[in-house]
Parts: C-alpha cells; sequence; structure tokens
C-alpha cells in the first residue's frame, strides 16, 4: 500500500528529533473525541452543520469557561471567549485586525519561531527583547517604549516556547500597567498555561483582559489534540467585538462550529480534565527524565533550567559551541533539535538549542540524548 | 430552557427573510454526518487528531479530486488542491499572500458583498466592473486593464452571486487570456459551480488553473454543510507551493485535519454525491416556485432573470423603487431581503435586490412573496 502525507511530520526514518514540538501520536485521545463524537452526534439537531454565531457557539464558550475558570483559578466568563480554528489562525487575525504592515511589534528573544513566520506574512517590523530565567525583563521593554510605539507585544508568559521561562505575577503586572500607560496591546500566548506539571503558575495574563489591552489566546492543540484546529481567544468586549465584526466572520460565521460542538461534549463529559491530567504526569515524568539524561551526559557541554511545565528544555552550549553547526553533525547520528537562532529576532542565540520532552517516551529520550552527546563529542 | 446562540442567525419571529444566503436547516445532512464520523472514528489511526500536512491529507484530497473531476467534468488532480476552512477563510488568506494594503483589485458590479467585508479588512482598493445578462463584460476589463495593474481579480463566474448569471466559455478563455497578458491574479469563487439545476455549466475557471494565473475557491457550505468550515483551493503549483509555505500554514499544519477526515468518508462512502443530487432536486423547485410567485404576484414592479443553479434571483425592480427605500416598509410585513446597494463598490444597484430560494419551503417561499407584494403596493 503506498502513503500518503497525512500529517505536517515529516521524520527521516530513525531520527530522533528533539525539534518536534508536539504531542506524541500515542498520547492522542482518539477514544475521547469518539466518544464525543457518538455523544453529540446523537442528539437530534443539526445547528453544529449550519453557519456558526460568530463568537463561536454560546453552549461551547460556557462549558470552556468553566473549565477555564477552574484550571487557570481565576475567574473566565463565556462572554471574553471568541473561538478561534487554533493560535496560528488567531494570531493572523489578530495581524490583520490589529497592525497594518510596516508597523513595529515587539517579541521576546527569544520567541516562538513560527510566530514570526506569521509576522514575516504581515510585514510587520519585529523587535526582541531581552529576558531573563523569569521571562520579559519589563525595564528593558519600558526603554523600548521610549523610542517606539508597537501595534503590539507578543508574549508566552508561561512555561515559554522555547526558554521554558515563567514570568512572576510582579512582571505580569508591571506589563499591564506599560500596556496601559503607552497604549499598545499584550497578545499572550498561552497555550502552555495549563500544562504546570503540579501546582499553579501565576495566574494567566488572561486575568487582565477587562483592562482592554490584553488578548490571550488560548488552545485545544497541546491539552487534546492539534488537528482539531480548535483554539479561543479571551479579550475584553471591545476586543471581541472588533473580532466578531471582522469581515471574516461576517462573511463564514463562527470558526469552527463542528468542531466545537463535539469538543463541547469532550468537556461535558469530563474527557478534557481526564486527559489533561493524564498528559501532566507523562510530561513531568519526560521532563524529568530528559533533565536526568542531559544533566548525567551533557553536563560538561551545556546547561539547563528544569522545566516545572510545558513541552520544551532550553539548551545553553557552552565553550562558544554553535548550535547550527553542531546540526549537521547531530543530522549525521540520527539526532536533531531546533538551533537558538530559529527563535532570534536579530540572528542570535547561536549557542542555544531547544529539545521538546513531549514527542518521545523514555527510552527514545535516552537513545536519543546517547546521540546527542556523541555528536558533541565529535565537535568538540 | 434558556437559548444562547448557537448559529450566525438571528431572525426575528415570524419574519420571512429572503436576504438568508445559507441552506435550510431541514437540509443539513445530519445523519450522513453521523454515519460518517462513525465510519472514520472506528478506525485505529489517530493521525486526524495530530498536526495534519500543510497541503491536507493527501487521501482526502484524493477522494475530493475524484468527486470534483467527475462532477466538473473537468480533471481535477489531488496536487492541484489545498485545503482550507471555507472561502472566507480561503479568500482572507490569499489577501494577505497575494495583496498589500492599497493594492487596487478588481470586482464585478454587483459582486458577493461580504467578499467587500474582508477586502476592506485588508485595506484593498475596489473598483468594480460593469457585467450583463452574461457576466463579466471583458471589453470593459480590458479597458480597465490600460488604466490600472490589479493584484487580482475576484469573480464568480457561476450563478452568481447575486446576479445568478453565469460567464460563457468564450469570456472564460478571454478573461483568462487578460490575466496571462497583464500578469495578475484571477480569484474564481466557484461555490456555486457545483448546483447547476441540470446539465452542467461551462467548465470552471479552475481547467485553467495550469497557467499559473487562475485560483478557484471551492467549498463544502453549499454542497454539505457551512458549519463544518471545510472547502479547498484548486490552483496550479507556484500558488500552492505559496500557500503551503506561508506562516500560517508552518505554524499550525493543515487547516481542518479532523473533519477533512471525516468529509473524506461521506465522499468515499457515498453520501457527498447523494446528498448533492438531492439538493439539486430541491433547489431547482423552490427556484421556479419563487421565479413563478414573482411572475404572479410582481410582475409589473420587477423583473429578473429565471436562474438555472446556485442559491438567488436578482430582481430588477422597476420605476426607480428604491430597495433600500422598500426595505422598513417589507420588514413591518415580516419579510425582507438584500438591497442591492449592498453588493455594489459604488453606492449602486439601489433598484435591485437580491431574493434566496435555497432558504425557504414552498409555503414559505409563497407566503414571503405575498407580503412582498403587499409591500411594494403600499410603497408605490
Amino acid at each position: 500500500m503506498p502513503t500518503f502525507q497525512v500529517t505536517q511530520l515529516r521524520l527521516a526514518k530513525g531520527l530522533i528529533d528533539f525539534g518536534v514540538g508536539q504531542p506524541d501520536p500515542a498520547l492522542l485521545p482518539l477514544t475521547a473525541l469518539r466518544q464525543a463524537a457518538t455523544h453529540r452526534l446523537a442528539k437530534d439537531d443539526p445547528s453544529l452543520l449550519a453557519y456558526g454565531a460568530e463568537q463561536g457557539n454560546e453552549y461551547f464558550r460556557i462549558a470552556l469557561a468553566e473549565f477555564l475558570t477552574k484550571n487557570y483559578g481565576t475567574p473566565v466568563e463565556p462572554g471574553e471567549l471568541f473561538v478561534t480554528p487554533g493560535v496560528s489562525q488567531g494570531l493572523d487575525l489578530v495581524c490583520t485586525l490589529f497592525s497594518q504592515p510596516g508597523d513595529t511589534i515587539l517579541v521576546e528573544e527569544p520567541t516562538y519561531f513560527l510566530a514570526l513566520r506569521i509576522f514575516a506574512d504581515h510585514q510587520l517590523k519585529v523587535i526582541g527583547l531581552p529576558t531573563d530565567d523569569q521571562g520579559l525583563i519589563i525595564e528593558a521593554l519600558e526603554e523600548k517604549l521610549a523610542e517606539v510605539k508597537p501595534a503590539f507585544l507578543y508574549t508566552i508568559p508561561t512555561f515559554h516556547n522555547p526558554a521554558a521561562v515563567t514570568l512572576p505575577a510582579s512582571r505580569r503586572q508591571q506589563l499591564v500597567q506599560l500596556s496601559q500607560q503607552h497604549g499598545f496591546l499584550i497578545v499572550a500566548d498561552e497555550v502552555y498555561h495549563l500544562l504546570a506539571f503540579s501546582g499553579r503558575p501565576p495566574a494567566p495574563l488572561s486575568r487582565y483582559v477587562e483592562t482592554g489591552t490584553v488578548l490571550s489566546l488560548g488552545s485545544f492543540s497541546k491539552i487534546l489534540a492539534p488537528g482539531l484546529r480548535l483554539g479561543w481567544i479571551q479579550a475584553g468586549p471591545m476586543i471581541v467585538d472588533r473580532l466578531v465584526h471582522s469581515g471574516l466572520l461576517d462573511s463564514g460565521g463562527g470558526l469552527n462550529p463542528f468542531t466545537s460542538a463535539i469538543v463541547r461534549s469532550v468537556i461535558e463529559l469530563g474527557l478534557q480534565q481526564e486527559h489533561l491530567k493524564q498528559l501532566k504526569v507523562v510530561y513531568q515524568q519526560r521532563a524529568s527524565t530528559l533533565a536526568r539524561l542531559l544533566r548525567q551526559h551533557l553536563a560538561e557541554a551545556a546547561s539547563f533550567r528544569e522545566p516545572s511545565g510545558g513541552f520544551f528544555i532550553w539548551l545553553d552550549l557552552h565553550d562558544g559551541i554553535d548550535a547550527a553547526a553542531l546540526l549537521p553533525l547531530a543530522r549525521q547520528h540520527k539526532v536533531s533539535f531546533q538551533p537558538g537562532v530559529s527563535f532570534s529576532s536579530s540572528q542570535g542565540l547561536g549557542n542555544y538549542a531547544r529539545l521538546c520532552f513531549a514527542y518521545y517516551d523514555s527510552p527514545q529520550l535516552e537513545e536519543g540524548v546517547n546521540r546527542l552527546a556523541r555528536a558533541l563529542s565529535e565537535y568538540l
């Protein structure tokens, strides 16, 4: 039987690619979706097949708001939620509606490399702001704001991709204050927020949506399944209103009525909560396994922060090791990663590498780190 | 039980709104979707939950290409198809990638009013070209091309929305020749093409995608269910390549893997062909009913072309009747429509009104026309 391309991933045979930022296919909840689809489609209600409400099906938003309220630990109102077909399309819509080609936007250095691609398609001028082990440095932002008026600031406040840092509550407050003083929008990519291994991170930036300068992007891609193309924007009434009354929504209606109706059942049947619980256990194990292996085999060549949630470890390579130069050698050893330079808006971060622990199980993580260690010892 | 907003439509109680351009909820194929979802999700393949191939799942594109080849009567290759979440989002992506704010684009006068909204969000300068009862007047386009270089021309060649006209084969050829001579893109909205009441319209503009200047938008919204948010772009390799390598696709992967996997089963089980056949019978009946009623009750006040496919009748109101002025009176009589001015890029077409025959059954069509006749007699 010939095989055809059905997923985004095209991994070379035998390659262990720590660069993949996707859930392990073995963790995709096919049974839950089967159960939810049966539950939803058994009802005699064809409304999920009609053009949907622009803001998203209201029953779905009620279920989602309840789920978020419980898991964020801060109240989320259904009226603050706008349903999207995932964060990438949400971000694309935000660029269309809240920026113009040529506008300046601010991002963290490092930042999510594929967001940079979306900004490039919208011809935005991207300025990277320095970060430390607590995320965005607020003083650096303040200095930059004296020079430029950005259309928006794109930030990943919790379990940062790639840096795995989390912005403390105090910096979140300062950030929101600055957005109000200087009149710019904060576009917070909060897709890893729900993936804390234990306890709760500082409240998401979404708790500040009432200020009108914060827009929070959420998604089912990391907590349920990316193939659903289902996410949300949480924002205050003026921003929700602009989204709902965009030309795109006026024409096509709600952005994912059929899938959101099925995911409503996933939530209402308790399957989302159950799956999230399971994911946290698995990801915590994988993160601690990868961290342990890196300490054992790469301690001299690299250091990193122990992750407390999310998908990634951000390796700081020592002794002038250049990740992009290491990559071809690593690939000869059938292991790969994302070199730091991809996450830079100014061609920097050459001595960093992003490793994802979510995609592989322990034996594969071990084999991958062994290969990486061999590649490194050849490189040095 | 409180009712929450679940669909795009908010019809006032008792109102018959000929302005609605949507399928009748009674015609939404819930049973087919139930059957297809069960069929697809019973398989032990979680790939539909992973990030999908950027161009769209290849098995789905093979099934769709076969369906289109049969129903268009012209060959369609899976490699020419790029899966979208519906025409509105396809059009939005086309604007982002193939135009810049301030660019001029050409449309027909009249044109699809909600496309105008999407163009406005992208800050495009829209110029309307005159049409006759065979659609776009090619000589007028040629004259305009001597003055302006458009980013693209947006056209609805078959069963035009709202004008219900179809561009003959000879004009299609001339149009494509002009796009090659002048180097502009034709963005063909072909969503009504498959809804011919009998026989086949001239081959879709998609047959010219090999030229590289034609991009054809298709959708399941009119032939299956709009709530699926599933459509496609058919185009030549260079355009498909640009779409596949956009930032949006790089980040989020394929645009609707879960739903397209289920619709693949709809096609493979023969349910799409069956549903399309049924829709054509119903829409033909409704179109001929509405046309008969209009001839009976409005013959003196308006004229129109008998539709041979699609969703709409385009009323040409006589004696200086202004549709926008008639509208409040009509609404008092609990009937509504889309006034012609909505479809104009230059505030013209005041004496036209678009009536949709797809949404209502015969008794409702009859009641609606009676009310419209009463409103008109009061207006005159």
